[in-house]
């Protein structure tokens, strides 16, 4: 069996990108009215620029059941249409041991999903059920990308050791899989390197850089490692999905802010490897 | 509007009980094939006995958009039959503030519940979009029931000021609209006691005391709040709904957990009080 991180590196070497494209399908700003027609067309706008693709199953369970089928077929679609693209499950969840194990089927054989986003906060058992599936990614939501995020998980003003630190240092020891990632916020630049350092093999999935401002250069040059190139993802859903929400030009803004993210990264990249 | 604590208080005098009945329906374990079903059939036997029902949203995610359809019916079964129980949904949504906006949506709109457990990793920004519906109950989940529990939440041993009592510090601030709670496991009756002591006036959400075998006396006598007698829940899932796996015997079998476990509860609270 292939491990994730394989997989990973297969994706962002094909598309020659370390772009995921955050699918947050919310119909007060969509230019269509179907969340399934929608993201279907961002998707194919997309794909030539993106290495994953991350619906947001927030914006899918507020529609209800309709919802989740929707999202469904979307997972399908990619993997029918788009086979070397990751697909990203971002639900956050995670619970006791028990229940954990119920939303690791749900995420990876329910849904289908390639990878997902969990919440660390019940501890290792929360989280085992998710990395017993080796072929599959789980992203341990480390250091969110939201201003009041630093309440709970610390930052680098926080006395002792804050939870995004040890949370970091435990991944890297969790790792025996190779499949096991980390969710680090761009808009915290130090504390990204922070983690970086503490995980030096760990891949990293990056959001904030969109309409959140992060700084993406920083980013880049932090979440850099020796390990891989292909080590870290830079997420924008808004940025990218909703470019421009007329409904003759939103394909198009999408491939086209798709394509800068992605030639940005490149070029960073570029720029500060073979030192 | 009437606000969230006191539609709990009037729940719990109404049936004389604190019994919080947790519905995990695993097709592994129901004696009958059918979530929806056997859901309906464990909330009659023992509607009698609780204060409130506790959906656990992994259990109907796993079965896909069929699963959250049986999970929407068995909400609104609730709530038409049994108007004066709480349902509550537990998801432990919570992600960045945008992102739990959906999920709030979602719990208390498209699902229909009364209340729900929500995971404040993210900070008060992740939590606020719940609480801003005055009338339905946030339980932030503050020291979970599962040994590893205290990985990242800190326990009693823990030094400096660690997540859980962090948290319920906060909690108690937070509080203004009489809507929030915490949900504390059973499993840890000292660190019950100092979250009670941090946050007096918050309905507590206690899980843990059937199959994970947490001290129902300790925790009860360290809920009980002079605030109010009915500041508390205790909830037990497995213990109540699987008391009897066989077919002819389940219904009568969880009813009998369930008022023991309310005989249990109102005759700790009895000799407790009043001092």
């Amino acid at each position: 069996m292939t491990n994730f991180q394989d997989i990973l590196i297969q994706a962002s070497n094909s598309a020659n990108s370390h772009v995921c494209v955050g699918l947050d399908p919310d119909p007060e700003l969509m230019p269509v009215s179907d969340v399934y027609e929608f993201c279907i067309s961002i998707i194919d706008a997309t794909a030539e620029y993106a290495a994953a693709f991350k619906p947001n199953l927030a914006f899918f369970e507020v529609l209800g059941a309709p919802g989740f089928i929707s999202m469904k077929k979307i997972v399908d679609y990619i993997h029918v249409n788009y086979p070397s693209k990751i697909v990203i499950g971002d639900g956050k969840r995670g619970d006791i041991g028990s229940t954990s194990a119920k939303y690791a089927e749900a995420l990876f054989e329910t849904w289908g999903f390639d990878a997902a986003t969990v919440n660390a906060y019940g501890g290792y058992d929360s989280i085992v059920p998710f990395i017993s599936y080796g072929d599959k990614g789980v992203y341990v939501w480390c250091k969110s990308s939201n201003p009041g995020g630093a309440l709970f998980q610390g930052d680098e003003k926080a006395e002792g050791n804050p939870v995004f630190k040890k949370m970091a240092a435990l991944a890297n020891e969790w790792n025996e899989g190779g499949n096991l990632g980390l969710v680090v916020g761009a808009t915290y630049p130090y504390e990204l390197e922070t983690v970086r350092q503490l995980a030096p093999c760990v891949p990293m999935l990056i959001p904030g850089v969109g309409s959140q401002e992060g700084n993406l250069e920083e980013s880049v040059i932090s979440a850099m490692s020796s390990a891989s190139d292909a080590n870290f993802l830079i997420n924008s859903s808004r940025g990218i999905i909703y470019a421009s929400r007329q409904k003759n030009t939103f394909q198009s803004a999408a491939a086209e802010a798709a394509n800068t993210l992605r030639s940005n990264i490149e070029n960073i990249i570029g720029i500060n490897s073979g030192y």
